[in-house]
């Protein structure tokens, strides 16, 4: 039969384009489909999980593993990353019976319309049953695993492999002590961004983005830009790279959207080409796939230098709304820091505020410590403190993500994670290539998207999220350079 | 394990699954894709072939079929269509080797680029090796299985199930005659088609093809039609159905492509739901299909009373083009006969043909009739005799269509026997519904499109072809209806 490392690349060859052809049924339903597509698609797609889980549960995948004599291997190489991963992800797969899978995978399906509904009319208690289904079947699936300090650390290493609930707790304390007072000082400065509210044609926003993913670079004829609902990155290969926006008629949110997601595609574009076929040919972790968008998107996106660039590419486009306002006034307009209601469109400044209360709320669920029936007002009274923002209804609250209806339980804290990590990355790069940011300011991104090339996608999953982070920056996750980022941007140059 | 009949639709409705899922592929790289992802597209429609090759061939198939007992279902059941259609692809499945079918698979792939650049510098001898591949192949294929009276028949049935050889020769012979003084006699007519050439702005064409297609009626939410090199039409289910078009900027030949695209996308579009999701909800072969696009195309799409109800709209939408040309000698110039060069522009009466001419070699080639690389030569002979063109070079001529390459050897006939069963189902339509032609001139196709959907749609893939042809029009195929119409039509209403 052969070498067994052999066989077992084949097999997990076979197992990665399985996903990569859920990706791409996934992108389709949701930019280009026939509404009317859904019924298949989700059959199709139920097919392919189902598919991917009998090869990855396989005992035939066991007992490679167990012939592969892992210690013999450089543990650099790729082999020994895939090696690595596969037993993990073995491990893991076989504690769970497919019963529940499929329970699991029933009741995300039937709780999303509930919800789509209960968001719709802000109906709270409409969503409560499916709702207590989810956390009902996480409480079977946490059980399926060895007992762990805390329950919530199973459902967290599905999303951020390795990453403990206690180790998260101390980073997002640190971050809440600093962010609160923050705030509240920030809240009340006065920044004119009533320019950013207008008319923007279509076309011409469309035309901005693919200026920008072109300028930020990749290789020729492997880049889509579609519009869709909810935006997302995707792809079927490191030559075929999907992002998604959304254009608002009224604003430029697409443009920022854009850049965000140009940094996930950027990531799976840029995996070694000699391992893409295999289960480590992928970003390492959600919470570093966040980090090269959130970095795209703020510490390019949203700072000077960028600006000073690209704004008079945006004045010419949309002469009507920019015309004397100076670029100055644009950096503080687009930086503007204001408490509000809803996660995916606050600013850098009190976003992680949005993550830490779902962050929370999701171990008193997970731990009991909540009757679900009483999450809004739980909800709301952290609102309220954290950002100082009265909740005027379920849907812009508790009810504003499609997460918990997924059964997604663990993944929040990966956006905040991410966007710590992308402050550490950065400033290696920053340290790595000294005149950074004279490049970006002469529209060259060359040196960055390489550097991040070399040091963190050439990386690809071969390492567990901590190993990678400290092979990039040299330590682990710190929220140190986040919050000394955020301090000395809002405190001077937002109000230049 | 429960009832083997209920065990077997499981497995079916996977192996149909992963059909759907591998046309929503082919659809996105014919259409979207960044044109660098072939590669993995390439690899993802591999593994889904092997993995469908693998679902079909299983044992435990056998098995099942071997358990079911199936002279005790209702013959005209689904369930015992879908044992009979199962048991036979079966059947035919576990006669080749795996190794063989990814021999041929992968001469294909490798013929088609050398293809590609052979058509275009328009040389044979580079496309030589990678033909004789494919023709050695399909011999070891041909081998596989117990000797037939013609080993072409065994290539045959892979397009057109139980049709045979000799039967095909007696109707495509039984065409010639009369097509070869027919085509003589029209060649010199006088027709004015000057008006059909020259511009037709993309956008009134691309509103007037989603027109046509929302006219000739389908469900809401569930089509799509988008540009494409090649225009086919494709689909991931009922509610998913994609139809793919071709613009020129100075022509309005798109407009009868899209009529021929939505032929092949209504008949799937009308599978039963009971059984969309088994391998019987499908069109019934190449030829049945082939009959539901030509009909659409020729019957409806060239007839006069659909010019007299939708021309005015035309006139509407090309104001510059067709101002003053009266709807008579608009339907004159779409029904021109001028023998020419290339099949997939040849009008109704030449088109025939083209097909007779690559049926006749194909035989010659299988039978080793033929040296191959004398094709060029034989080629340009029939066409001569046949169409009496000369043949400027082998990219107009032997080298123009794909099949070849991708080891497609016994396909081309369904094209024909299609245009054929046509004009016999049309006949049947229109003894059913005796004001038909007068629907059409009042824009209603709904008769039709019903009519269609009982009679043909209806039966999937439950029948041989011959036995659904049979069940629709009460006998076999014959070519006299279709000699009847061609010599009908183009004798007299042409020239009006």
């Amino acid at each position: 039969m052969g070498d067994p490392l052999e066989q077992l690349k084949s097999r997990l060859t076979d197992l990665h384009g399985l996903g990569d052809i859920a990706f791409l049924l996934g992108w389709d339903q949701r930019t280009i489909m026939p509404p009317a597509g859904t019924g298949h698609r989700a059959q199709h797609l139920a097919l392919l999980q189902r598919l991917a889980h009998e090869k990855l549960t396989d005992p035939e995948i066991g007992r490679l593993l167990s012939e592969i004599d892992a210690g013999s291997l450089d543990p650099d190489s790729d082999d020994a990353g895939l090696v690595r991963l596969a037993q993990r992800t073995y491990d893991k797969a076989v504690q769970v019976p497919v019963a529940l899978r499929g329970e699991m995978a029933l009741a995300s399906a039937e709780a999303n319309p509930v919800w789509v509904r209960a968001k719709e009319t802000s109906d709270f208690a409409m969503f409560l049953e499916p709702l207590e289904r989810n956390v009902e079947l996480r409480h079977r699936y946490v059980e399926c695993f060895e007992p762990q300090e805390e329950p919530y650390d199973v459902l967290l290493d599905d999303f951020e492999p390795e990453m403990k609930t206690a180790d998260v707790s101390l980073i997002f304390d640190e971050i809440k002590a600093e962010l609160v007072p923050l705030i509240a000082a920030l809240r009340d400065r006065e920044v004119d961004d009533s320019f950013l509210v207008g008319h923007f044609p279509l076309d011409r926003q469309l035309a901005l983005d693919h200026e920008v993913v072109d300028m930020f670079g990749h290789r020729p004829d492997t880049w889509r830009i579609d519009p869709t609902e909810h935006p997302f990155a995707s792809g079927a290969g490191i030559d075929d790279i999907r992002i998604t926006t959304h254009y608002y008629e009224d604003s430029l949110k697409s443009l920022f959207s854009t850049m965000h997601e140009y940094g996930h595609g950027l990531y799976e574009h840029q995996i070694p080409r000699r391992f893409a076929h295999l289960p480590i040919g992928t970003g390492c972790s959600l919470g570093l796939h966040e980090s090269q968008s959130r970095m795209w998107e703020n510490l390019v996106g949203r700072s000077l230098p960028f600006w000073r660039f690209f704004y008079p590419r945006l004045q010419e486009a949309f002469p009507e709304q920019l015309r004397g306002v100076e670029v100055e006034r644009f950096y503080a307009a687009v930086n503007r820091v204001q408490p509000s209601l809803i996660r995916i469109r606050a600013d850098e400044v009190t976003y992680g505020m949005h993550v830490i209360l779902r962050f929370e709320l999701e171990q008193d669920i997970v731990n009991g410590r909540v009757e679900l029936r009483d999450l809004p007002l739980r909800w709301n009274e952290k609102m309220n403190d954290y950002l100082g923002v009265e909740v005027p209804d379920d849907a812009n609250g508790v009810l504003q993500d499609t997460h918990w209806a997924s059964g997604l339980i663990g993944y929040f804290s990966t956006y905040l994670l991410g966007t710590v990590m992308s402050v550490q990355i950065w400033e290696k790069a920053m340290e790595d290539i000294p005149d950074l940011e004279d490049r970006i300011e002469r529209g060259d991104f060359t040196a960055l998207r390489e550097w991040l090339g070399d040091h963190v996608h050439a990386l690809g999953r071969k390492y567990t999220p901590e190993e990678t982070l400290r092979r990039i920056v040299g330590t682990g996750i710190d929220a140190k350079p986040y919050l000394a980022y955020l301090k000395r941007k809002y405190g001077a140059a937002v109000t230049a």
